[in-house]
C-alpha cells in the first residue's frame, strides 16, 4: 500500500470513528422519518435514502418510515378521468378517491421504498395505517367546517404491530391511511401521521425530509436559515398565520410530538443525498432542529452515553 | 327461560362442543388459505370469510391468507387504456402491467380483506411477497418457452417475516408478488404462491377456496364429486392433460405442497358461506380432500390429540 | 350436500360466529367456577360441565374449578359409623372428620372432575388447598363463638402454584381444604374458598353453579327471578337476615370478591346442561349477574376488545 | 466462644463442606424416591424424610416422591366391611376397591407427605397419576392370566405436568393411580410407577426406601449385605425365581429404569432416619447400589463436575 | 454399619438439616464479603474461605467478594525501591504507586482467591472496579484537605457487569480500583468499596472479615465483645473519635450500607476457619452484628420464609 | 453550507455506506483479535485500537481481545533483580516468574486496554484465562523435551464465561494465563491462546496484529507481500522450518483454528492506525489473509447476507 493509499484509507477510518459516538448515542432508539416527495425525485436520492435506513437498522437504531404521495395520487386520478379537488389544502376525498389513494400509496410508493431498502437484506416491510388498526381515525373537517369526505384525523395509534416488527428487526414503511371505528378508510396527512406515530412510540427523533433547506428567520432570504429553534418559536409561528398550507401540518405535528415525549424534531432538505445519515452520524448540522424543552442538547445527549 | 328457548340454547351448546375436538386438533397449527375471487363476490361471503379467519386465530389456530386478483387487474388495465394479453393462461406482464397489478392487489384486494378481518380486532396485517423478501422469484417462461415478461416463478420462500407475525398473534394477508435477486418485481400465480408458502411453513393444511364444488370423477357430472382423492390421483390428473389452465397450477401446487410436508390439501367451494369454518370445525365434509401418503386420516389426527 | 344439509350446516356456522365476540372478550382472562353438587347429579350434567371447561381452556380462557362435597362427606362418615354434627350450618369437624373430608374431596369428587375433563386432553390437574400452601387458614368459630373444631377461615391465598399451572396450560381443580401456619388441616366452605381464590387471582368472572335458578325478588315466587342485581342489593340482602344458611357464604363471598377486584359474579342453575358455556359464549342470559360498581356492562366489555 | 464451642462449630463446618461436592454433582439433577411404608412408621422418620426432600430442593436438586399405601387401603376396606383379596401378590381390584384406594392414597398418605414437606416452605404439591394423564395404563393380568380387575400396567408416561412443576420449583408427590385410554382408573404398583417415572424423566437416580437394609448375597445372613451389584446380577436374580412377591416389582423396575437411561438405583433402609440425605450428601454408603453399565462410578461422577 | 458409625452419620444429617432453614432464608439473596488480610494468613484459612464461597453459590446464594491488599502493595513497592507514604491512614498514591497497586491487587491477591474458589468448579471470575466502569471515582482528599494523589472516593457504582455475572452463576471477586470520568485510575479503600457495592446491589448482608473478634464495649477488655449493636451506636462511635484509622472506614461504610438498604452488617473474626459459613449456616453467633432499624431479626427473617 | 462543505460531507456519507455491507456481513459474528505489542507502542495506536473495538461492538459484532506482554514481563523481572531465561523461544518460568507475569499481564497491560475501550462506554471487562477456568492447561515442554517450568499448553477451553459476557454486550479482554487441573498457574503463549479461543467460539475471523506487514513470498523482499495464501501453504511453511521462533506459534495456531471451524485468519500490521477497522469495514486489503478450505471468499460471504 502506497503512502497515498494509506492516507486515504486512514481518512476513512476517521469518518467511521467519528460516527462511533453517534452510534452509541442512538443505539436502540427509535427514529421516525417522514419521507417527502423531493427525497424520491431522482433514483440516486431514493437509493441513498434506502442505504441510510439499512445502515441505521444494522447499527442498532430502529427507523420507521412514513411516506406521502399527493402528486402521484392526483396523477393517477387524472389518468382515470377523475378531477382532484382541494379545500384549504386538503384533498376532498370521496370513495373513488380513497381507492386511488390506496392504490398509489400501497401499490406504488410504499413498494418502491420497501424494494430499495430490501436490496440490503430482508429488512423492510410495508404497512398501511389500516394494518393491525395502527391508525384509528375520524373524519376531519375543513377549517371552516367544510366536508372533506374521507379525510382522517388520527384519534388513536395502536402501535403493537409496529413495536413487534421493530423488535423483530424490521424497518416498517407506512402509508398514511387510517381506519375509523366503523370501518371507514381515511386518507391521512402524512406529516400528521408521522408526528402521531413518533409520539406513540416515544421516538427519540422525528425527521421531516422536505423540499426546503429548513426554517428561515425571513422566509424570502436564504441566508437566514435557522439551525435551531425553540418549541416556543414554533407555537408563535403557528399563531402568526404566516405558515403555508403545506408547512402548517408539519409544524403542528412537530409541536404535538415534542409535547408528547419526542426529544428532537428535524426539518431537513430531502434534496441532499444522505441527508438523514449526515444528520444522524456526523456533527455537521443540516436543516433546522427543534428540541423539546428540558431535553439535553445533542452533545449533552451523547455525553450521557459515555 | 321457556322450554323452547332452552332447547334452542342447548342446541347452540351442542354445536360449540362439537367444535371442541377440532379446536383441540388444530391448536397452534398453521393453515394456509388461498382465497379465490368467488369467495369475495358478495359482501356477505367476504364478511363470512373474515369472521372465519378471526375465529380461527382467536381459538389458537394460525391462519395465513393468500389472495389473487386477476379479473380486477384486467379491469383497471382497461380503465387505463391498456390491453391485457395472455399466453397459455399466463398474463404477459410488462412493467406497466406489474405496476397495475401491485396497485390492484395491494391497494384494493389486500386492503379489503384486511379491513374486514380487523373489524374483529387488531388482527390482520397486509403483506406483499416483496416484504422482507418473502417470495424470491425468477422469470418464468411459457410452456413453449414464450417470454411472459415479469411473471415470477418462486425459487425461495424466506418465511421469517411471516413466522414473526404469526408468533405475534397476527393474521398475514399476502398479495402474490415476488422479488428477484436483482430487484425485479414479478407477478406470481396466487395458487402457486399459496402452495410454496404452505410448504415453507410446513402448514398442517392448505385450503383452496375456488368457484367449483371440488374435484369430479367425471367433470361434466355434478353427482361425481369426489370427497377424497389420493396424491397419486392428482399426479395422474396432471399427466392426463385434462386439467383446465386454471386448475393446473392449483393441482400442481397441491402435489408440491403434499410432497413438501403439508398433511392435507382441500379444494372447497368458495361460494358457500363460511366454507372454511365448516371444513375446519365440523364433521361435515365439504369439497375434496387430498391427504399426504402416510399422514393420519382426519379422525386419526383428532384422536392423536386426546 | 342437499339444501337441507346446507341450511343446517350454515346454522352451525352462525353459532360459532356468534361465539366469536365472547371468545375475543374473554381471551386470556381467568374465570373461577364453584361447582355445586347439583351440577354433578347426572352423568350427562357432569360430562357437559367437563366439556365446557375443556372448550374454555382450548379457546384461550383460564378456568379454575373449585368444588365442595358436603353430602358425600356425611355419607362416608355414616358408613364408617361416625355421626355428622352441625352448628349454625357449619360441620363440627374433629380430626377423624377432617380425615374423611380429605378422602372424599380428594379421593372421590376431585378425581371424578379431573377424569372427565382429561378425556379431552392432558388438561386438568387436581389440587388441595394444602398444595403449595395455597389456602392458609385459621380456625373459624360459630356465629356465637361456638367451637367448630377444624373448620378453616381463609387468611391468605398463596396463588403461585395456581398461576404456574394456569400459565402452563392446565385447568386446576381445587378441593377446599386449608392449612394453618402450624400445620393443622382445615375444612373450608367451598363457596368461600372460590371467592377468596377469585379475588387472589383478580379473576374476570366468578361463577356459582347452584341448585337454584338464581336470586329472586320474592323468594317464594319463581317469576321474580332477577337477571341482574347491584352489589348494593347483595349487601342489603346480607343485612336483611333473610338468607338461608346455604346462601349466606355464597352471597358474602360474592361481595368480598366484587370488592376485591373481580368484575362480575354469576349465580347459575347447575341443573341446566352446559350452563357455564351458555353464560360465557352466548348472549342468552342465564341466572343472576352481579357487576362490580364501575366495571363495564357485558356489551361494553365486549366492545372494549374490538 | 469457648474453645469447646469452637471445636463443635468447626465440626459442623466440616460436615457442610463435605456435602459441597455432592451438591455440586447433583445440582439440577432429578432424583425419584419411592417412599415405602416403613419410612413413615414413626412421626420422626416421616419428618426427617420431609426435611431431606426440602433440603434437596433448596440446594438445587429436583426430587420427585412416589408413595404406596397397601396396608392402609386394606385397613379402610375392612372398616367399610370389604374383604381384601390378593392373587399372586396383586390386590384384586373392583370399582369399590379402586374408590377406596383413591381415598386412602390421595386423601390420607399423599396429604401427610405434602403437609410435612410444606412446613419448610410452599414446596410440595400432591398429584395422582391421573392428573394431566400422567400415567396411562392398561389392565394388567396375573402371572397365569388371572383377572385382577382394575390393576394397571403403565403403557405411557406423559411427564409434562411433572416437568412443569419441577421447573417451577415444586416437589411433586405422586400417588400411584393410572388412567386408561377409555377413562378407567387403575391401581398401580408403586414400585413400578416410580421406575416408569424415573425412566420418563431420565432421572439421575432412583431410590427405593424399603424395610430391608438392602440386597443380601445370602438372604438369611445379615452380614452378607451387598453394597454394590451389577445390573446383570439383578437380571439373574429375577430369573432365579428366588425373589419374594414384594421384591419382584422393585427389582424388575430397577432393571427397566437402568436400561431406560437412569444412571443409578439405590435400595435403602427406610427405617434409618435421613436415609436419603445420607445417601445423597455423604460418602457413607447405605444400602445397595446398582449402576447402569457404562455410567461413571460415584466418585467419577463427582469428579466430572469439578 | 455399626451403631457407632450410624450415630456419627446421624449427627451429620442433623447438621445439614440445621442448615436447611438458613439456606431457605438466604436463597437467591446477595451477600457481599470484604475479605481482610487475616483471613488469608494461612493456606488453610484461605482454602476454607474458598470452600465457603463455593458452598454458598451452589445452594443458591449470590456471594460477591471484595478484597484489599495494603501490606502486599507496600512490600512490592519496597522491592522496587519505592517508599510508601501515608497521610491520616491513606496511602499517598502517585502514578507509579497506582501501577504497583494494580499489579498486586489484580496479579497476586485477586488471582489467589479466584484460583482457590475455582478448585470447586468454574465459579469465580476476577474483576477490577475498572471493568465495565464498575466503580466510578473522584480524587479524595485527606481530612485536612491534604492532596493524596490517586486515591479514589466512590461517586457511582455501575453494577451491570456484577449483576450479569451473578445472574450467570458466577462469583465475582473484586479488586478495589476505581476509574474517574476522565479516565484516571484510583486506589480505593476496600472497606469503602465493599460498602458501596453492597448498597448498589441492595445486598441482604455485608460481612467484614477482620483481624479482631468484633466490636467491644470496652476496647481493652476481651470479655466485653458485643454480639449485636444498633446503627445508632455506630453513629455515636464515629462521633466519639475513639475509632482507629483502620476501623473508621469500616464503621462509616457499615452506616452508609445500612442506611442505603442493606439489612445486616457483620464484623467477623477472619482468623476463625469457615467464619462466613458458620455465620450464615448455623445459629452460633460469631462476632458483632448490626441490623438496619426496622429490618427483621435473624429469627423473624427466617420465619418469613416458612 | 457551502458547496465545498457539502462535498466533504457527502464523502463522509460514502464511507459510511461503504461500511454498510461489511456491517451486514459481520453482524452478530465473533471476531478474535490477538493484540501484539507493536499495536500499543504509541498512545495514538492504542487509542485507535480501542476505538475500533468499541465501534465493532456497537454495530453488533462480538470482538474478543487476547493480548501478550513478553517484553514488559522481562522488564519488571529485571527491576526485581530476576534474570529472564529462554529455551527455544519459550520463557523458562518458575513460580516467581509466573507471579511477575500475572502482575504485568493483569495489572498493567490488560488494564490499559480495558481502560482505553471503556472511555467509549461500559464495554470492556478484563479476564485472565484462570477466570471461570477458561483456559485449562498442562505443562508444555521444549522441542527437545526441555523442562520449561510453568509454561502451559491449552488442553481445554471452557468458554462459558466468555459467551455470557459476549451475550451481555461486553468486550472480553483476555490475559493468556492458564490453570491446570491441579491448580497450577501457567504462562501461555498469547498467539496460541488466541487461536484456541477462536476455535472454541467458532469465531468467524481471527486477526493477528503483528509488527510485520504480513507474510512474504520471499522474506527478505518487501515487494513480495502475499495478500492471500492457502491453508496448505501454511502447512508447508511450518514443515519448511523457515519460520522464526516468533512466527511459529502464530502460524501453527492459524492452522489449528482454520481446521477447527474458524473461516478466516488475518495477519495484519499493527503499526498501521485502525488496522482492524480497515480490515473489517473497508474493501482495502491489508496484510495477509488465509481462508479455510471450502469457506466462501470475502465477497461471496458478504453476498450471502444480501
Amino acid at each position: 500500500m502506497t503512502q497515498r493509499d494509506l492516507a486515504s484509507t486512514q481518512y476513512k477510518a476517521g469518518v467511521l470513528i467519528e460516527a462511533l459516538e453517534y452510534i452509541k448515542a442512538y443505539s436502540n432508539k427509535t427514529v421516525v422519518i417522514k419521507l417527502g416527495g423531493s427525497a424520491m425525485t431522482t433514483p440516486r436520492l431514493a437509493e441513498a435514502f434506502a442505504e441510510d435506513m439499512a445502515l441505521m437498522r444494522l447499527v442498532g437504531i430502529r427507523p420507521v418510515v412514513v411516506h406521502g404521495g399527493g402528486p402521484q395520487i392526483s396523477e393517477l386520478m387524472k389518468k382515470l378521468g377523475m378531477q382532484p379537488r382541494f379545500v384549504a389544502g386538503h384533498r376532498v376525498t370521496d370513495e373513488a378517491t380513497v381507492e386511488v389513494a390506496r392504490m398509489v400509496l400501497l401499490g406504488q410508493i410504499n413498494r418502491r421504498i420497501v424494494g430499495l431498502i430490501n436490496r440490503h437484506g430482508d429488512l423492510a416491510t410495508g404497512l398501511s395505517g389500516e394494518d393491525g388498526n395502527l391508525l384509528v381515525t375520524t373524519r376531519k373537517f375543513g377549517p371552516s367546517g367544510e366536508d372533506l369526505g374521507l379525510v382522517g384525523e388520527v384519534v388513536e395509534v395502536r402501535p403493537t404491530v409496529l413495536q413487534k416488527l421493530l423488535d423483530d428487526g424490521f424497518i416498517p414503511v407506512i402509508a398514511p391511511l387510517g381506519i375509523s371505528s366503523d370501518g371507514e378508510v381515511h386518507n391521512v396527512n402524512a406529516d400528521t401521521a408521522a408526528g402521531a406515530i413518533a409520539k406513540a412510540l416515544r421516538a427519540e427523533k422525528l425527521v421531516y425530509l422536505t423540499d426546503v433547506a429548513g426554517l428561515y428567520e425571513d422566509l424570502g432570504d436564504e441566508d437566514t436559515l435557522l439551525s435551531e429553534v425553540e418549541l416556543e418559536d414554533l407555537v408563535n409561528l403557528i399563531r402568526s398565520d404566516k405558515l403555508s398550507e403545506g408547512m402548517l401540518p408539519k409544524i403542528s405535528s412537530c409541536v404535538e410530538a415534542l409535547e408528547g415525549g419526542v426529544s428532537r424534531v428535524h426539518i431537513l432538505d430531502g434534496r441532499i443525498e444522505h441527508a438523514v445519515l449526515l444528520e444522524v452520524f456526523t456533527p455537521e448540522g443540516i436543516g433546522t432542529m427543534v428540541r423539546a424543552p428540558g431535553s439535553p442538547t445533542e452533545s449533552e445527549f451523547r455525553a450521557l452515553k459515555d
